[in-house]
């Protein structure tokens, strides 16, 4: 039996197990899960026999060692800042390795290790980073091998609530770690190529500066623009590319909302508020409002950021109900991200039975015998439930087939690595489209960057 | 002869020079300048015989230490980062020191072996800090003394053109760093305490938060919030005050149009942009507005900030030239906060015959038998001419009163300070008085905040 030990058991591993386990005595397979809580898994796993759940915790470096020396391949869903000690391990005990976080500087600098001991250390091979990389070099290499020369490229994912779910006005739910949410766009200036000049957003104007999509039978998105735009320039090979462009897929509506916390300072993840276990929600919209004994609450928020009483920001902002004056922080001195965080988990946490949706958006735009052409592709997948979700789906199933691939040496380039090459990302896109994870391309008259949507 | 050594030569020392060489004579002073550059010092020093200007390179260990060894007292006019390998040598030569910076943890650190040494290393004593230190205590001091208790505290500081070389629209011309000028209010929320409760303000929306101020004779000024308000709370004894805000002066108007940047996100530190050196102004507007071949720069600023055409914010834009496609900002990849202050030198550089104006502006709030009363105390002084500027003045003489002070034995309290205690304030604040740097206080109603200034 060929042993797969996966170390991690959180949102995430549910199809992971699931599509390695229903493939266990076909492929000969013996998965291990390990974690320091394994109630879940339990479950997950109880009707299945080539399988069991250890309590593994991986600052126990002697039982962490033992775990994978004893396994032919580890999956490790943990998170990111802790895949490095098993990254050194795999190394030491010459094992594969399947990540789909984003390669740090220490995982990277592994890379000639790796190489010389013949080892797979695939990287970002989850939904985003991973299917976004593998669907867009798809794409961008059959363009180029086509004689095609890329000249656009913009690519937006988001993880939203889906539609027969979506009930709220700000057409979001937190389906993913919501402090991630909250503190979106911080850390500088948000750089990217449009028509071959770099253009720069402060975090104060990155929530007014969207532009929409729209998906066939799903409707309007807009998108905010990611920080790093141009991370993958060169690892795309879009060295000489005129437009690039990444960022984050809401529906119509929720930035500008969203710019209203952004405009007051909640969503600052930088210094704590000393009294804020004490505080009503009220008392924290206050803190960012000027004091004045003759007006509201609600008054002085509407002046400050001039929304009329007619307008819909108006009811998103009661709908979360930040004003009222009997719910409690109850957070010892939190930041202002950390109060806001805890404000919208009231509203924006999945009910029992809402689902949840992947969508994913990539523009090409490229130049052949002296003409401009666009391949606009898009993806959507629909959680099943709170256990399969589409954000488990679109993680886990790379992970997973991945995994398979590099047992069954159809993965063999060694090294650190992410899904760009072909040997890569052909078989596992082929494979996801039969779980329902396909990209609908269209031909688009190429428009360029286009001012009207912004 | 006492032997008095300053250590740099900048554009603050003109009356610091001044006083001392003007009493040189009947306080039996020798004053030697030390600085790298020595040109301009040389001709303020050229009528006088008790002085010297010698190249020092404060870097140099052994020169350094040689001109400290052979004073009585030394004065560090250098940037604040340099003070400490003065004050050390201070301490191990056994002499006082004065400085007009903020107090370092460094600095701080001395204190034990200054006093065990029985000296005094004196900070924090020009304008802001130092006069604003010294007036504020004096007031508070003798409200307290007569059994007041002190309930609001607010105290700002501008440096800005006189009025008579008021001639743009911002009413605003560089009389000091134009480097703080541009990056001020960053860093993280301003925090102030109003009627009891802590209030913050992002950076984002510090200049649409001003508060007016009137001077009698002067007209209107507005303030924004000094990050750190609460900075001197414990110092001043003011821990059970309701309302403790500081903040910056400007002329009405300034603030609104300089948010302009601050929402573009020109003032941004944190980066540079490629090719900044070749950039027109006009590409450096356009770097923060989203490419569109049918739009004027103009336009799409306009529409970005929603400015109407009849608004003055407008004028003060074009007068600053910012799009201009002929003028090139040159500076090798430089920040967009460089990029800015460049421009706004073009524009904000004192005339050969322009002069400054400091103004300062104090609220004390107090309770006394049962009932509330205000006392506003503000000070205005104007700069003679490029030389002897109001800031030269207003840096330079509290220092020099405060060295000729600490050598006649007339201060004698030692260790790290900053004048806050009667010791030092009531005679410097009196002989600054005979130089025209006076206070003008009146009682006003207690208005608490006023919400109808905000």
């Amino acid at each position: 039996m060929r042993k797969i030990l996966i170390i991690g058991s959180g949102k995430s591993t549910s199809y992971l197990l699931k599509y390695l386990l229903d493939k266990s005595v076909l492929e000969n397979l013996f998965i291990t899960i390990g974690d320091l809580n394994i109630e879940n898994t339990k479950k997950l796993i109880e009707n299945y026999k080539n399988t069991k759940a250890i309590v593994l915790d991986v600052f126990d470096e002697t039982s962490r060692k033992e775990a994978i020396k004893n396994s032919d391949i580890v999956i490790s869903m943990l998170p990111a800042r802790f895949h490095i000690e098993v990254a050194k391990d795999c190394i030491l005990y010459k094992k594969h390795m399947v990540t789909a976080s984003y390669v740090s500087p220490e995982m990277q600098a592994l890379n000639d290790d790796a190489i010389a001991n013949n080892l797979i250390l695939m990287n970002e091979i989850g939904v985003d980073p991973g299917i976004d990389h593998m669907s867009a070099m798809h794409v961008l290499d059959r363009i180029r091998d086509n004689g095609g020369k890329i000249i656009l490229f913009e690519s937006f994912t988001g993880g939203l609530v889906a539609p027969e779910s979506d009930n709220n006005l700000w057409n979001y739910k937190f389906t993913w770690n919501p402090r991630n949410v909250v503190v979106a766009g911080q850390g500088g200036a948000a750089k990217f190529l449009q028509e071959g000049t770099y253009k720069y957003i402060p975090y104060n104007r990155l929530f007014r500066r969207t532009e929409f999509l729209d998906i066939d039978g799903f409707g309007r998105f807009e998108v905010y623009a990611n920080r790093d735009s141009l991370k993958y320039q060169s690892v795309y090979g879009l060295e000489n590319i005129k437009t690039l462009y990444r960022g984050t897929m809401r529906r119509v509506g929720f930035s500008r909302a969203w710019n209203i916390f952004v405009t007051l300072g909640m969503t600052d993840d930088s210094y704590t508020i000393d009294d804020s276990e004490n505080m009503s929600y009220r008392d924290f919209v206050n803190a960012f409002l000027p004091y004045s004994p003759s007006d509201s609450v609600e008054l002085k928020l509407r002046y400050q950021i001039k929304i009329d009483q007619d307008d819909i920001v108006w009811d998103k902002l009661v709908e979360l109900d930040i004003f009222s004056s009997t719910k409690r922080v109850e957070l010892k001195k939190a930041t202002p991200a950390q109060i806001l965080e805890k404000i919208l988990m009231d509203s924006w946490t999945l009910a029992k039975n809402d689902k949840d949706m992947i969508v994913m958006y990539h523009k090409f735009g490229y130049e052949k015998d002296g003409k401009k052409y666009q391949i606009d592709a898009n993806m959507v997948t629909l959680g099943e439930d709170q256990t399969y979700t589409a954000m488990a789906k679109t993680v886990g199933l790379p992970v997973a087939i991945a995994a398979l691939a590099i047992l069954n040496g159809k993965i063999k380039t060694s090294g650190v690595q992410i899904p760009i090459t072909k040997e890569v990302y052909q078989p596992i896109l082929k494979e996801l489209e039969t779980f329902g994870i396909t990209f609908n391309e269209k031909e688009v008259p190429y428009l360029g960057y286009n001012p009207l949507n912004n």
